[in-house]
């Protein structure tokens, strides 16, 4: 099995769609690097970018994809909806095939070292690769962000980076450094129009009120549509599968009278949360990937090769 | 997307296990030939091979194995459980990736001319492929085996080959080539040991008895277990879906009072039949094939190619 890993650097830019281009067409210069998105918002004026590549150039395509960054984006004159505290935000390994979490957070840590010594750079880590647990919580390290950081982190042991002395870059600031399981973000959609519903259903099925360790869940309005939405990130689908949340909102649901008329994925989902799916509605016994055509067949031309 | 088409090949030999070994390796000798499975029943004196092939390489490659089979099995030396009527006894070919039925048609008619041409081995298409109605069905096809098609064939328009002359060849007999789609072996397991339940739900699924139309069902006892199984075919998991086999059966066994215990799939499945279980259950909007994200990557991977 190739080893395959996802990044998903976050870029301080929205607007100026010629300084995404040239960070994404340095990111691609990396051989073996494939770009599966690119998505710019005006309003958080920040990009977000989605490759894939062999888990021994994935570092070196984001460090290219960072240095192109620090050079076009200047903090000092950026602003935006969306907290930000570096011209390269976070930058986020995610495990897909042939690789474990913790060859990611080796990843992360090597990516972090490059970043210091070859652009100046320092770095926090987070999430699965945090040094400290009250790094592993994105919000919580961009606390203050650019300005705030710039100030406090030559004082304050607490702020004090992973790699690099506690200065930020002057225009690039500092950037979080990770790795994570794939995120799904996952809706629910309920055949009423009372957004109170789905928003006593958000709190059962999320873990900050109670609800499932990997879930975070809001509850919406979908006005064109005359009904509303249990929203969700899934943030680690092998911890908790897309079924136990349907099935529980499906249940609480119930308890309302109001019925579960679909769901929805947005953007990419990994192949083997779909196969989970499958495997737990029909009651499978002894099931596994090998037996899908598709599994063989890939891994029988990789052993050719 | 690469044409991928798979070949699944019944040799009439399954008990020298160096003539099945000479016949793979043929097989194998051609560039991008992919085995996935071999599997010899002494009893039936046959084996299954399964391969895949890129679309302009897979005749060649059942060729080369008709060819090396031609050589080594004598069907006048023949016997075994299993009805057949030459060395290569069936050859069909499944649309994988990249490729329709109607090319799968054309392939087998491919396969076919080249039999009589470059082997002298008559040939019979059927299934999808099939130029007559009552040719569909590849039991009526084989019906009188090796002997009775050799003494037939001469005399009866019914039995002239689809490609050759109306002779069977004097060692290898006559071989059938067909397109089909990929055929999933899916059996449900009931919490009970009365086989009569199993039985009466097999035949409420079955196409033979009223049931689904892509459905082949019978009823077995599992002794070792204790319980029963509705062991199916299914011929054309896009016609009727393994769901929903799956529920008519689980809705026939409350009927009884009885419980489904679990489902199995034996052997390979295709990815896009599991897709469809979990699109089904999750009640999902919109989806696409295209949000996976091994789906995602191996398209770019082949655009950069």
């Amino acid at each position: 099995m190739r080893s395959i890993v996802e990044c998903i650097p976050n870029f301080s830019e929205g607007r100026r769609s010629d300084v995404v281009d040239q960070i994404v067409a340095a990111i691609r210069t990396v051989p073996g690097t494939v770009l599966l998105d690119r998505e710019s918002d005006p309003n958080h004026n920040r990009s977000v970018v989605t490759f894939v590549a062999p888990a021994d150039r994935v570092v070196t395509a984001a460090v290219a994809g960072a240095k192109k960054a620090a050079e076009l984006i200047d903090l000092n004159k950026h602003s935006g909806e969306h907290p930000r505290m570096g011209s390269t935000d976070v930058i986020p390994f995610v495990p897909i095939s042939g690789i474990t979490m913790e060859d990611c957070i080796a990843i992360a840590r090597s990516c972090g070292e490059r970043l210091w010594s070859e652009l100046g750079i320092p770095v926090y880590l987070y999430e699965k690769a945090a040094t400290r647990p009250e790094r592993e919580n994105l919000a919580a390290v961009r606390k203050g962000q650019f300005e705030g950081i710039r100030d406090e982190i030559t004082s304050s042991e607490a702020r004090r980076p992973d790699f690099g002395e506690p200065r930020v870059h002057a225009t690039a600031g500092i950037t979080a450094v990770g790795a994570r399981p794939a995120l799904i973000a996952y809706n629910v959609n309920l055949g009423t129009g009372n957004v109170q519903i789905a928003k006593k259903i958000a709190n059962a099925v999320r873990h900050q009120s109670g609800g499932f360790r990997y879930v975070k869940a809001l509850g919406f309005e979908l006005k064109d549509r005359g009904i509303v939405q249990v929203s969700m990130n899934m943030v680690n689908f092998e911890g908790t599968a897309l079924f136990r949340a349907f099935e529980l909102i499906k249940r609480e649901a119930q308890r309302y009278g109001v019925p579960v008329i679909g769901s929805e994925i947005v953007g990419l989902v990994p192949q083997r949360a779909l196969n989970a799916v499958a495997d737990f509605y029909l009651q499978l016994e002894n099931f596994s990937e090998n037996q899908i055509l598709e599994h063989r067949l890939a891994e029988a031309i990789e052993e050719t090769e």
